[in-house]
C-alpha cells in the first residue's frame, strides 16, 4: 500500500459526513465541558472532567492528523489559516501545565477550542470571512471617528481632570468615558458632574453625541449601500440577466442591419 | 336535510362578516376581562367575572364547532396549526380547576386566548407567518453570535467569578451578564468592578461590544438586502414587467427575422 | 369698490413674501415669549410680557382675518385642517381667563401657537403630512406588538404583582414597565428583583426583548422597503423613464412591422 | 533662478510622497504629545515636551510656507478652507502665551492640530465634506424635531418646574432633560418623579418618545433612500450603462427606419 492510496483513504474519511458530524458533536461536548467547569463541582466529578478533557485533546490530535494525511500536497495544509489555528490550539493543549500562571493559559486554550466549530462548519467560516472582508471598507470612517474621539478626549482631560480624576484623569480614561457617553450609559451623571463647574459643558457632550451618531449613521448607510450594490450586480450575473449596455449593443446591430440593406436597395 | 347542506350552511355562517366581527369583539372583551382581573376587585364583581368567563368559554366552544362543521373535509381542519391552537386553548379552559397549582395554568390559558385575535384576523396571521419565515434565514448568524457569547462567557466565568459571583458565578450567569452588557444596561458598573482587579478588562468589554454590534449590524443588513431583493423580484412579476432577459430574447427574434429576409433577397 | 376686488387685494397680501416673513418672525417671537415665561421674571418685565402677549394675539387675529378674506370661496377656508387649527388657537387665546384652573389652558394654548410655524411653512406641513400618511401603513404591526405587550403584561401582573406592586400591580403598570424594559432602561433591576422569587423569570424578559426587537426590526425594514419602492417608481415617472413593459411593447410593434412586410413580399 | 522655477520646485516637494508621510508622522507625533501632556509628568520630561512642542510648531510653519510657495496663483491658496484652517492653527500656536487664561486657548490650539490629519489626508477630507454636504438635506426634519422639542419643553417647564427645578426649572433645562429622555438615559426616574404629582404624565413621555423616534426614523430612512438613489444614478453613469430612455430612443429610430422603407416601396 503506497502513500498515495493512504492519502486517498484519509481524504475519504475526512470528507465523510458521519466523521464530520462526530467531530462537531465532540466540539459541542468540549464546549459543554468548558461550561461545566465554571460551576462548583465535587472532587470525583472533577477527576472525570480531567479524564474527558484528555480524551478530547487526543481525539482532536487524531482528527487533525487525519486531515493532514488526507491532504494531497502537505504544504497546502498550512496555507489555510484555520488549519494553523486548529493545530496550534490542539498542540498547546497537549502540553501538561502545572504552574498556576500557565494554568490560566491552559484554560483559555480549552475555551478557544469552541472556535473550532467555525473552522469545521464551512457556512460559519464563510460568514466570518465576509465579516472580516467588510472591515477594511470601514477604514477611513473608523479613523475619522477616532480623531473625533481623540480631540474630545484631549479637551476632556484638559478641563475635567480635576473634577473627577477617575473619569477624566488622563487621555486613556477620557477615551473610555467618551465611549461610555456614546453608548448613552449614565451619560447624564457624567455631564451633571462637570456642569457644576463648567455651566456650558452640556455643549461638549451634545456636540460629541451628534458628531459620533452622525458619523456612525453614515458608516452604516455606507455599508448598506455597498452591500446592496454588490448583491445587485452579483444577482444579475447569476440570473444570466443581460446588462442594459448589452441590450443597447443588440439594438445597434439591428440598426446596422437595417441601414446596410437600405444602401443595398 | 342531509349533512352536505348542513355543512354548506355552517360554512356560510363562518364566512359571514357579522359573525366574524362578533367573534373579534368577544375576543377583545375576553382580553379586557383578563386585564380587569389584575386589579383588586370586590367579591360581587368577581362573581360576575367568573360568570362572564364561562360565557366566553362556551361561546368559543360553539364558534369552533361551527368552524369544524363548516369544513368540507373534516381532516383538513386539523392541518392548519391555528385551528389546533384554538381547539386546545378552548378545550383546556373548559376543564374546571380547583387546585391552586393548576389554577395558574387556567389563568395562563385565559391570557393566551388573546392570541386568538391572530388566528381570526388573516392579516395578523400572515404577518406572524412572514416573521417566523424570516427566522431560519438568520440561523448561522445567530449560531456565530452564540459562539462569541459562549467564549466570552467562559472567559468571564473563569476570571471574574470571584470578583462578583452573582454576575459571573457560572457560565449561565455570565451569559445573562453579557446580554446585559450588549443592551448597554449599566455596563460600565460591571466593567469598573472588574477593572479594580484586572486593569485591562476594559479590552474584554470593548471587544465584546464591537464583535456583537458588528455581527448584529451584519445580520440586519443581511435581512434588509434579502427582503429588498425578494420584494423587487415579486414586484416585477406582479406588475407584469418583463425581465431584461425576455427583452433580449425579443431582440434576438427581430435580428433573426431581419437576417432571414436578407438571405431571401 | 366691490367685494371681489377686496378679496383679490387680500389674496395679494396673503401671498406676499414680506408679509409671510413678518408672520413667521412674529411666531418665532411668540415662541421666545413662551420660553421667557418659564424663567423667574420681575413684576415689571411680567407686565411687558402680558402686553406683548396681547399684541401677538391681536396680530394673529388680523392675520387670520386677512387669510379668510383673501379666500375666494369662504367655505374652502375651513376645509383645510390647518386653518381650523389656527382659528381655534387664536380664538381661544382671545378669551380673557382669570380662573387659575383655566389659566393653565390659556398657557397651553400660547405654547401650541408655536405649532403655527408648521401651518405657515409649506415644507413643514408637507413633511408632517408625509409622516402621518406613513402611520396607517404600520397598522397591523402595531396591533401585533400591542398583543405581544398585552399578553406579557397580563402574565407579569399575574405572577409578579406581589413582588413589586408599583411595577406590576395591575395591567396598566405592567404595560408601562414592559415599555421601560423595551427601552432597556434599568431593565436588569426589574429582572433581578423577580428572579429572587422566580429563578427562571429571565426567560420572560429575554423572550419579550427578542419578540419586540424582532417585530420592531421588521416594522422598520417594512417601511424602508415601502419607501424605496415608492421613490423608485416616482423617480422613473418624473425622469420620463419608460418602464420595461413599454419597451417590450415597442419591440412587439417592430416585430409586427417586420412580419407584415414579410407577408407583403 | 526665477520665481516660476522656485514655485515649481516647491510644488514638487509638496506632492512628494516621502514629504507627505513625514508630515503625517509629525502630526501623529504631535497628537501623542497632546495625549502625553494629560498624564502627570516630571519637570524634566515637561521641559522636553515644551522643546518638542516648539519644534512641531516651527516644522508646521515651514511646511505651510512650502505649500504656499508651491502654489501657482497665491490667491488660490486661501480659497481652500482647509489651508486657512492650517494657517490659523499654526499662526496662533506661534504666539507665546504666559497668561493663564490664554494658556488654555494655547492648549486647545495644540489639540486642534490633530485635525490637520484631516486636512492632509485627501480621503478624510472627502469623507468629512460628504458628511457636511448631507447636513442641509436634513434641514426641515431637524426644524420639525426642534419644534416638537420646544413645545414639550415649554409644557414640561410649565407643569413640572416645581416638582424638580434642576430638571424642569426653565425651558433650557427642560430641553436638556428631554434630550436625556430621548436617549432613554434614566428616563423612568424622571417620569416616576412627575407621576407622583401628575398621575397621567406617562402620556407626556410616551407621546414624546413616539414622536421623536418616529421623526428620527423618517430622517434616517430619508437619508438612506437619498444616498441609494444618488449612488444608483452615479453607478450607471460610471459603468457607461445607458438609461431606459436612451434605449427607447434607439427603438424609435429603428421603427422610423422600418416605416421609411415601407413608404419607399
Amino acid at each position: 500500500m503506497n502513500s498515495a492510496t493512504l492519502q486517498a483513504k484519509f481524504e475519504r474519511i475526512r470528507s465523510n459526513k458521519v466523521f464530520e458530524l462526530f467531530v462537531i458533536s465532540i466540539i459541542i461536548f468540549s464546549a459543554l465541558m468548558v461550561g461545566a467547569k465554571t460551576y462548583n463541582i465535587s472532587e470525583s466529578v472533577s477527576r472525570v472532567v480531567i479524564f474527558l478533557d484528555w480524551f478530547i485533546t487526543i481525539f482532536f490530535m487524531f482528527e487533525i492528523t487525519i486531515r493532514f494525511l488526507g491532504e494531497k500536497h502537505k504544504k497546502d495544509f498550512f496555507k489555510r489559516a484555520w488549519n494553523i489555528f486548529d493545530t496550534v490550539i490542539v498542540t498547546v493543549s497537549l502540553i501538561p501545565i502545572e504552574d498556576s500562571e500557565l494554568a490560566i493559559i491552559g484554560r483559555l486554550i480549552r475555551i478557544f477550542r469552541v472556535l473550532r466549530m467555525v473552522s469545521i462548519i464551512p457556512e460559519l467560516r464563510m460568514l466570518l470571512n465576509s465579516l472580516l472582508k467588510a472591515l477594511p471598507r470601514l477604514g477611513y470612517v473608523v479613523l475619522l471617528m477616532f480623531i473625533i474621539f481623540y480631540i474630545y478626549a484631549a479637551v476632556g482631560a484638559t478641563f475635567f481632570s480635576e473634577i473627577n480624576p477617575s473619569l477624566w484623569g488622563d487621555i486613556a480614561r477620557s477615551l473610555l468615558t467618551l465611549f461610555r457617553v456614546m453608548t448613552f450609559e449614565d451619560w447624564t451623571d457624567v455631564m451633571y458632574e462637570t456642569m457644576t463647574v463648567y455651566g456650558f459643558s452640556w455643549a461638549y457632550y451634545l456636540t460629541f453625541i451628534f458628531f459620533t451618531a452622525f458619523a456612525f449613521l453614515n458608516m452604516i448607510i455606507g455599508i448598506v449601500v455597498n452591500v446592496l450594490e454588490e448583491e445587485h450586480r452579483e444577482q444579475n450575473r447569476e440570473d444570466g440577466e443581460p446588462t442594459l449596455q448589452e441590450l443597447q449593443k443588440e439594438l445597434w446591430e439591428i440598426k446596422a442591419l437595417l441601414k446596410e440593406r437600405h444602401s443595398q436597395q
